[in-house]
């Protein structure tokens, strides 16, 4: 089968693996000249088999850049204070510079008040709603910028995508993507536009993006039509369609038509192989930065 | 002179003196019912003639309503140290259920620490990033909304201008006005733009607005061409425009052209008289949501 395609294919797998042996050689360096092994300690409750597999795969790109990693695993019915009281060993354990809790928690549990436990300073997720305060607000840093966002500005950025002065239109307002992927795009003096679910004619304000964020979760949400012609398309969408072809009766597609899109943006991320790589990596970094940043070195 | 104007004028002076009213009442059935008095503290660095005179409405304003006001005034060249200082004291003082620091500070003193120092609590400005964050982030409520966004939204709800699903623009991203009346506008579940000094071409995207708030500080940035048939315009800039008729030498306009405006918009804030007296009356209304969350009123 052959795909006519005009546009560059950003390729989200190649980036992510240059970044994390970029954080390898910066880990071995760190533990070289000082000892000190950075840390990220994962927090998993219940045994939902998606969560599973993703702090497995957290842990296994831990252990591929020379990051130790703690785990805490709990059972689906224990309380809040549980979570908190592991919550708490981790701030306080000079080992560990990264704690992430793994979403989504049981019905049970609060999540905010989950979240707002984990000490800002050890906050590689960058869900704090301090952090993302300090997002929002001219002047200020955040110390972690949420990693599934962080990936995608850290695209544009490494195939030269300039963003200053140019329209930008993010698809979803979530906490963990679409708010902050706006915010971050302002931040880079992009013009933003967020399109949400009661948004009337969203195509007529897709349109105008020279930079495209989709992170709606919705299967073939963006038509080729919709694109300018040259605008960079960065789908974060993950969604599972069914495909009688495939051994698991599904395929992974983005929230873009790949296939029409590609033929008018002048760049695009695959799913897979987009942006879903650069997550992870961006932990790897965030948790690197926090190391540095709690042993202030260079 | 008569101006040809199709546009309701939007009387923030009218809304402002009515709220106040109702704040009066409200303040008044509380000490009646409970014997508690609303404090708010205020404190003002230096002494700059506008800031002074700021300081000066608000404790008329304080008066006016019942609500008791503190102040502390520092010199010019009192250190950090000093601000927090009574910034400390009056977190703990349970008479003062509201705490502003008059902006702008000296320029030896850094703003930020300031400004963390005041409790979320009593954070009627609304500037901590931990009220900021949670104003951006979905299912989390900031304890305190700025005063001038507030105020703004407050005369779209008077005015019975509906939000959902409207093309909303804002002109300006400071972290007192324009970011805050953005995420307002998106928590109001409108499609938001964001336009800024490094927006090319802002016009194309101001015609789109159904709503437009604007903060940018620039007289007659917005001109009758630019705006949509029957935009609601929310003109938040106060500028001081040479005017050799005037006692003054000077005269205050917004960033709206209003003769320009007033004949395509359906409806429009004048300035003065539109967003200006709603801050004050918003900074009144948070005090007294303040009082209420402290005290556990109804
Ligand atoms: N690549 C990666 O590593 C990651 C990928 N993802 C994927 O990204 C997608 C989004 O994730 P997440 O942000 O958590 O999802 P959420 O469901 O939390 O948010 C979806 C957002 O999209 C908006 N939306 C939904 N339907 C439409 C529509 N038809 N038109 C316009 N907007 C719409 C919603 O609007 P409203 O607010 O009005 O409801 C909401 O703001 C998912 O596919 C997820 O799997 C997520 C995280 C990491
Ligand atoms: N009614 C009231 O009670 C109040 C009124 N005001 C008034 O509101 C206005 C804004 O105040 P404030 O937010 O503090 O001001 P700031 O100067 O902090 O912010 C101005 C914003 O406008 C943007 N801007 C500047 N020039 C242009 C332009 N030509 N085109 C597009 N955007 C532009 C700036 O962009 P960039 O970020 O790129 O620099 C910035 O984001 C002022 O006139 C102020 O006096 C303020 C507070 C209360």
């Amino acid at each position: 089968m052959t795909t006519e395609s005009s546009s560059i294919i950003i390729d989200g797998k190649l980036v992510a693996k240059k970044i994390r042996d970029e954080i390898a050689s910066e880990v071995a360096r760190i533990k070289d000249s000082t000892g000190i092994v950075p840390g990220l300690a994962v927090i998993l409750v219940g045994s939902r088999k998606d969560s599973q597999t993703y702090v497995r795969n957290k842990k296994k790109a831990c252990e591929e850049v020379g990051i130790e990693s703690f785990e805490a695993s709990l059972p689906e019915d224990c309380t809040e204070e549980d979570i908190i009281k592991h919550i708490s060993d981790f701030n306080s354990n000079p080992s560990v510079h990264g704690i992430l809790v793994q979403l989504p928690l049981p019905q049970h549990i609060n999540e905010e008040k989950i979240l707002n436990a984990v000490t800002i300073e050890k906050d590689v997720d960058g869900f704090h709603p301090l952090n993302i305060g300090r997002l929002a607000m001219q002047g200020r840093d955040p110390l972690f910028v949420p990693c599934t966002p962080k990936g995608c500005m850290e695209l544009l950025h490494r195939y030269n995508i300039e963003i200053k002065g140019k329209r930008a239109v993010v698809i979803g307002r979530s906490n963990i993507v679409g708010m902050p992927a706006a915010l971050l795009l302002q931040r880079a003096n992009a013009t933003i536009s967020i399109v949400h679910s009661k948004t009337k004619n969203p195509e007529e304000i897709i349109r105008q993006a020279d930079i495209l964020i989709s992170a709606a979760g919705v299967p073939n949400l963006v038509r080729g039509s919709w694109l300018k012609p040259g605008a960079v398309v960065i789908d974060v969408g993950i969604n599972a369609v069914d495909d009688s072809e495939s051994p698991r009766g599904y395929r992974l597609v983005g929230d873009v038509c790949f296939g029409e899109a590609s033929s008018v943006a002048s760049a695009i991320t695959p799913v897979p192989g987009g942006v879903g790589p650069m997550t992870i990596a961006m932990l790897l970094s965030n948790t690197l930065s926090s190391v540095k940043r709690i042993h202030d070195l260079k």
